[in-house]
C-alpha cells in the first residue's frame, strides 16, 4: 500500500480497510464499530451487505477498481497511507474523537511526534497579522515545534513557510486528495511542505477541496496539536472553529489580540473573552504548552460496542428512528431512553447511518438526516 | 468652608480637620485614627503636640495663617472642601482603603453617586486609540455612566471629551491642587469639566502637580469607579497602577487589547494575560459592570483603634521601630509577633509615622522610611 502501512497489516486486509472506508455512509465512527465488531475489514466487508441491507435500500460496497485506481493514484502522488494503527499515525490525533481511520500522507511522519502547535487565521489577513504568523512560526520551528497549519492563503501560508525558514517541522493539513493542491498559488508550498515537512490528507486522491471538507480537515489541524493559536480572524471563521475543536478536544486556544477598530480582530478578541489564552509572544505559546498534559491516550477503540447475535434480533432501526429527530441528541442519553442494551442501540445507529438516514456530531451526538 | 462641608461641621471643626491633615506625617490612616481616638479634630490638635513629642524630636502643628490661605485661595477657585463625612463624598471612594480623608471640588457631586467608569491610558497613545477612547466615553456617558479620568493628555483627555460630547457626566481628579490646570493645553477643557462636570483634587490649592502626587490620584480614580478601563498602555505605566490598585479594591478591571506589533499595547495585553477582562466595545463594559455587586460600605473607622491611658503607657515606638525594617510587613502580623495589644501597636505606629519615620502601604503594611 505504497510501501508503508502498519507493518503487520496484510495487503488485502490493507485494500479491505480503504474499500470500507470508502463505502458509502461509513464515517469514522461505524468504521471503528464494524471493525471492533468483526475483527478485520475483511470480515467487515463480508458482513456489510447484510447489515446494511436491514434498512430496507439495496446497500453497494465501494468499487474494487475504484480503490485499484486510488493507490494508483496515491503512489504516482508520491504518497502513502497511515492507518490509525500504524506507529507513524500520530498519537494525540488519534486520542481525538472522530480521528480519521485512514490518512494518506507524504513526507516525515516523525514530525507529528514532536510537540505541535497549530496556527490558523484569516485568508485576507492583515499584512501586519501575516508578517506575525511568520515571525511566530520562524520562532516556535526554531525551538522545536512543529508548526501545523492548513495551508490555505493568508494566515496558514505564512505560518508554514515561517515554520521553513525557522529550519523546523511544518505539517500541511489540506482538504482536497494529497495530489491537488489549493490554492493554485500555493503549489510550490505544498510541494516544500511535502518535501521537508509532511502533507496529510484524509480525503482520497482525486477529491477537489469541497467547502464540506474544511471542518473535517479543521478537525485533524486541532487534534494534531496540543494547542491551536489563532492569529487573526473575524468572526464565525473556520479558523474559530478550528478553535472550538480544540477546546473540546481539551487542547489549548490561544489567540493574538487585536484592536477592535479593525474587524479582522474581531474573532481573536472573542475568542479571549470566551476563555482563550492572550499570548503576545512566541514565548508566551511556549510557556504555556510546557504545562500542556496532553498524553495521548487512544479512544479509538474504547466505545466500540461489542455486539452479538442477540444484539442483532433486539436491534429495531425503526422504533430508533422514531425517538430522533434532526436535533442532534446525545447516545448515551437514546440509550437510557430506549430501555434496549447499549449495544442494540449502538447497531441500530449503526444500521440508519448505513442507510443514510443517520448523521453523527460531534460529542457523541446524533440525528436524523434532513 | 468654601459653602458646602458636611452640614453638622462648625466652622472651627472644618478648620481643624484641615489644619490637622495638613500637619506633618499626617495620612489618610493617622487622620482617621486620631479623629477615632479624640472624637474631633480640635481636640486631636490639642494632643498632637504631646504624641509627637514621644517620638523625640520637636513637632510643629501646620500654622493657621498657612490654613487661611488655602481657604482663601480655594474661594477664590470657585471650589469646596469635601469632607469624609459629608454626603456628597463619593460613597465608593470612602469604601476604598487610604480613601482621602478631605478632598477640594468644582461641579455636581451627584455625578459620583450614578454608576462610574474610569478610563485611563497613555498620554502617548495613538491616534486610533484616543478616537476609541473617545468613542467608548461618549457611548458610556449617553448610557448615563460617568466617566472618571485624570485630565492628562492623551486617552484621559479623550476620554473626558467623550463623556461631555456624549452630553453625560464625567469626574476629571488631577494630581495638582483645584486652581492649577496641568498640562496647560487642558486648562479649557478642566474649566469645562469643573463646569459641567465635577473635578476634584486632594491636594490643597497651589501645589504643583509634582511626579509622587499621581499614584495618589490614581488612587481616587480606581476609588471612584466600579471598574477601571485602561485603553492602551505600555507596560509599567501609571495607567497599569490604576489598573492594579482597583483590582486590589475588588472592582473591575478592563482593557482594550491591540496588536502585539504595537508595544503601546502591551500593557493592556499583559493585563488580559493577568485576568483584566477584554473589552471590544461600550456594550461590553456595561455588561460586565451591570454585574458589579460593589454595594459601598464605608471602611472609614472600622479598624480604627480606641487606644487609653494603659495603652499610651505600654506603646513601644522604639521597640517596635527595632522590629521593623525598609521592607513593608502587615500590621496583623506586628501585632501578632509583638505580644503587645492592638491598640498600643496601632498607638506605637502612629507616634512612629507622625515622627516620619513610618511609611504605610496598600494592604495595611508599614516600614521604616528610608
Amino acid at each position: 500500500m505504497g510501501g508503508g502501512a502498519a507493518a503487520d497489516l496484510s495487503q488485502a486486509e490493507a485494500f479491505a480497510r480503504i474499500r470500507l472506508l470508502r463505502s458509502p455512509n461509513i464515517g469514522p465512527v461505524s468504521y471503528r464499530q464494524l471493525l471492533a465488531r468483526f475483527g478485520t475489514a475483511i470480515a467487515a466487508l463480508d458482513a456489510l451487505p447484510d447489515l446494511a441491507g436491514r434498512g430496507g435500500k439495496p446497500y453497494r460496497i465501494a468499487a474494487e477498481g475504484r480503490v485499484h485506481d486510488e493507490i494508483v493514484a496515491l503512489r504516482k502522488a508520491g504518497a502513502r497511507y497511515l492507518f490509525h494503527d500504524s506507529p507513524d499515525y500520530p498519537a494525540l490525533l488519534l486520542s481525538a474523537e472522530g480521528a480519521p481511520p485512514i490518512l494518506t500522507m507524504r513526507g516525515d511522519p516523525a514530525l507529528a511526534a514532536r510537540p505541535c502547535v497549530a496556527m490558523v487565521g484569516a485568508r485576507n489577513a492583515s499584512a501586519a497579522a501575516v508578517r506575525l504568523a511568520r515571525d511566530f512560526a520562524h520562532a516556535l520551528a526554531a525551538e522545536g515545534y512543529t508548526v501545523v497549519s492548513g495551508l490555505a492563503r493568508g494566515i496558514d501560508g505564512a505560518a508554514h513557510e515561517g515554520a521553513l525558514a525557522g529550519g523546523g517541522g511544518t505539517i500541511g493539513v489540506i482538504a482536497s486528495g494529497i495530489d491537488i493542491a489549493y490554492p493554485p498559488e500555493h503549489t510550490g508550498l505544498q510541494e516544500r511542505v511535502a518535501q521537508e515537512g509532511l502533507l496529510l490528507a484524509e480525503q482520497p486522491p482525486g477529491t477537489d477541496p469541497l467547502a464540506r471538507h474544511f471542518p473535517a480537515r479543521n478537525r485533524i489541524i486541532a487534534g494534531l496539536a496540543a494547542g491551536t493559536l489563532v492569529v487573526e480572524a473575524a468572526p464565525r471563521s473556520g479558523s474559530l472553529i478550528t478553535a472550538r475543536l480544540a477546546g473540546e478536544m481539551g487542547r489549548e486556544v490561544m489567540a493574538v489580540p487585536g484592536s477592535p477598530l479593525d474587524p479582522r480582530s474581531h474573532g481573536c478578541n472573542q475568542l479571549i473573552r470566551d476563555g482563550a489564552v492572550l499570548v503576545q509572544s512566541p514565548a508566551d505559546v511556549i510557556e504555556l504548552l510546557c504545562g500542556f498534559d496532553g498524553m495521548p491516550r487512544s479512544t479509538f477503540r474504547e466505545d466500540a460496542p461489542q455486539w452479538d447475535a442477540a444484539d442483532i434480533e433486539a436491534a429495531e432501526p425503526a422504533d430508533l428512528a422514531a425517538r430522533l429527530t434532526t436535533a442532534p441528541i446525545s447516545v448515551d442519553e437514546l440509550i437510557r431512553q430506549s430501555g434496549s442494551g447499549a449495544a442494540a442501540v449502538q447497531l441500530a445507529l449503526l444500521e440508519l447511518e448505513l442507510a443514510g438516514r443517520l448523521i453523527r456530531h460531534a460529542g457523541g451526538r446524533v440525528s436524523l438526516s434532513g
